[in-house]
């Protein structure tokens, strides 16, 4: 490490959709690595990734091993399992592997389940993205000023966790660390959450059928999240349903005190609601 | 009216927030009006509206009364009658009189009871806007590509239906005409529903302790809407609860049917339902 910056010799992306291909595009740009491996389970992506310059070559899991520094894994927490099979004799004790998955609990099982209780394992979310899906849609900035969870586990060491905190400051992007329990009961509200709510009112939509003639901006807003890949986000919320139902139970404990409200037809209680809510959305319009 | 285009030599806007400001703008850029008189409850909207120029002078419904030519009425739903005391004598047989508001039904109610089956009265709903609120936030391009909803009632004339549509084409709008009844209950769908999803979601997170610094884009746009005047966006509930109500039951139904396919684990129903809501999401984006 120069300056305290790391600098990346052979680093292996599984997964080129959106995220793994801006992640081997941000390694690219900040010059943080020499040579870029890639891997997906899907040709095309593999292909396009290849073609657009996101990752150099494909990663061949039955050639002979020859270890990486750093292994950025990019898939749906479910197939975390797979694809990590055949990794193992390509690690180093100090190879840093993160993944980026919405979900940390049950892909931190997962992890150790494949690796071993490895040092270089840092399990690491990214809170950045798009609907958008797929190589194409990558963008070498898609991490610049965007949050990036941290969730280490006893197995991590220090040098690792110093490794991977620099590598996102690189990248333009902030470590937050806290357990995996802090932070899929966060996610659960703050990105689940709405997705499942934008699913919700589109289903309700094609059910009432509704006339998307009428459909103003602050509906393509609120639904916009209703773009993203249905398999991916069945995935995410089956595997932090035990944080995320009781989310839901909430949310819809909240929903009911408000019709409630609405059916008595008394106004007062509601506007309280309504300003309290608009006061705290006011408040997150104005953090950096 | 020259060439179709109808001209208007003196106009009364009632209510310079977003929209009565806009609307003046909008009507002097597109030079349809002569004079621009305004009125607001609040004197500082007033006196911010006259300074950006939205409009030229107040109106004094206590002067010695002088034909309008067009009435634009863009208060709260449950503001209607209030702001429409001591106008009838204002208007002619054929003064245009439109409303802004985001409730039909009930809003027609208060416009006969108000002005009697007055031929010019025409209820209007431009489905634009956006959570900044007041005349500093007014736009004189704000109707450009917007639909305007227009729902006749039995006493408007065909005079004033052509009248009323050519001037908002003349503003870039496009009317769609339907019943109040059709239209209230499509916008409880596509606009009231998101709005208490917003507020909702605001809530919840203020309750469980969200941290903030992990909201994303989606949060951020998902939630957008709460950061609406939290009076009006009571005043549109309440005003439309007939039609509200069922589409906030029926929301229930179908986030409570998620729910059980969640615990169930079961995840092929689940994708299945996301992927129909996002063709439908998808399909909205394709609209121009």
């Amino acid at each position: 490490m120069s300056e305290g910056v790391p600098f990346f010799d052979r680093v292996l992306i599984l997964g080129l959709g959106l995220l793994g291909a801006s992640f081997g595009g941000a390694m690219k740009a900040a010059g943080l690595a020499e040579r870029l491996v890639g891997s997906d389970l899907n040709p095309s992506h593999l292909e396009e990734a290849r073609a657009l310059g996101w990752v150099d070559s494909r990663w061949d899991p039955r050639a002979k091993p020859e270890a990486f520094d750093l292994v950025f894994l990019a898939v749906p927490p479910g197939q975390v399992g797979t694809a990590l099979e055949g990794l193992r004799p390509w690690l180093r004790e100090d190879t840093l592997v993160m993944d980026a998955c919405s979900v940390k609990g049950t892909v931190a099982v997962a992890l150790e389940a494949a690796l071993g209780a490895h040092p270089g394992l840092l399990p690491a979310h990214p809170i950045a993205g798009g609907h958008r899906a797929g190589p194409g849609a990558a963008r070498a900035d898609l991490f610049a000023g965007a949050p990036v969870v941290l969730c280490p586990l006893p197995c991590t060491s220090a040098e690792s966790r110093l490794k991977g905190q620099r590598l996102w400051e690189a990248l333009g992007a902030h470590g937050l660390w806290m357990t995996s329990e802090v932070h899929d009961r966060q996610l659960a509200l703050l990105s689940h959450l709405p997705h499942l709510l934008a699913y919700t009112t589109m289903s309700l939509a094609a059910a009432r059928g509704a006339d998307l003639a009428l459909a103003g901006p602050g509906f393509r807003d609120a639904t916009r999240l209703a773009q993203c890949p249905a398999a991916l986000w069945v995935d995410i919320a089956r595997e932090n349903r035990e944080a995320l139902l009781p989310v839901l139970r909430d949310f819809q404990g909240h929903l009911h005190t408000m019709m409630k409200e609405l059916e008595g037809g008394e106004g007062a209680g509601l506007e309280r609601r309504f300003h309290a809510a608009r006061e705290l959305r006011i408040r997150l319009q104005e953090l950096p």
